[in-house]
């Protein structure tokens, strides 16, 4: 039997995780069933179960790559030149949404609430989702650091502060999926405007 | 037949709603059916039927009476004495947040984030959920305006900032979801942290 190599085994499990992506953006986690998976990938029945051993793996992984880009794009931030704010960093994880949408036509935000409605439901998913959500808090922690150290924000409870712009996420894509018309752009403007302080 | 008085139907129809409630937090939406509903509830099949017709009825009566408290809580702080500030708007929803999940035994985070993954699948829910979030949305526009004519924000485009003050709450509850710790105050704090310019 000829060695597969990494490559392609990494090709090949992305490739199932899309299909599960767009199963799931149609159905919820609920109504999606492995057969939906294997018949929406194309692939045989034996090739997906060898990535994947069953749903809860495809939902712990859809959550994982889903979470995971917002955590690199704001180490990105962190040891970018030039003064660092917590505006900066918003841009980039609006804008990373915006490409992980475009790209999944549309799927992925609404795969994300279906994610928080299986951690709300089950304790293994909610654990991954946890996770994941961590490194993106650890990850605004360094992007707070770095922005009191080049002055733009005053220092504070960097943790606690972490957590909102942690939680601006979800707020953005909910009303992404509810009004057609938001954008990340107009979003991060509405945040600074709140910062500016008051003259007089 | 006696006449049924309004306040017995308005009592007996929340009765319902909360049973409704403890279904959706145990299995959300897709897995919860009207029989899980009446035996939820203790009543007739008869009796249910007569308030909600069927279960996308329940659904969008879940959504508009989750939310419809938050507009009633900010346009009570758009009218409060004393200066008004978002974060005093953030504490009344969060405060409103704590109190609904308390009373609901912890099912109320977890039915809002089933509503909103409904919303991803249903047009029909989607559109209750978007009509109340605009009447949020409008509350804090109030809210903004008085803060603005308090001088507690700098002029600015208030429908955008409306919009980040609306996401702040999906953000706060997801979290609430995840991790068990994250309570109201402190993320406010987090809120002010960001307000406050940096000195010098």
């Amino acid at each position: 039997m000829p060695k597969v190599s990494d490559e392609y085994r990494t090709a090949r499990r992305e490739e199932i995780l899309d299909a599960a992506v767009r199963c799931v953006a149609r159905e919820g986690f609920h109504k999606t069933t492995m057969a939906h998976v294997i018949a929406e990938s194309g692939l045989s029945a034996g090739s997906v179960y060898g990535y994947f051993k069953g749903k809860r793996e495809l939902i712990k992984a859809i959550a994982t790559r889903a979470l995971s880009g917002f955590a690199e794009v704001l180490e990105s931030v962190a040891v970018a030149p030039g003064p660092v704010t917590p505006a900066g960093g918003l841009r980039a994880v609006f804008s990373k949404v915006e490409r992980m949408s475009a790209e999944s036509g549309g799927a992925f935000p609404k795969v994300v609430v279906h994610a928080w409605s299986e951690a709300a439901r089950d304790a293994e998913v909610r654990e991954v989702v946890r996770t994941n959500v961590d490194k993106v808090q650890l990850a605004w922690l360094d992007v707070l650091a770095r922005a009191e150290a080049d002055g733009t924000i005053a220092p504070g409870d960097r943790t606690a502060s972490a957590r909102v712009l942690v939680g601006l996420m979800p707020g953005f894509l909910v009303q992404g999926l509810l009004l057609d018309e938001i954008d990340g752009e107009s979003y991060v403007d509405g945040f600074e405007a709140l910062m500016r302080p008051p003259t007089g």
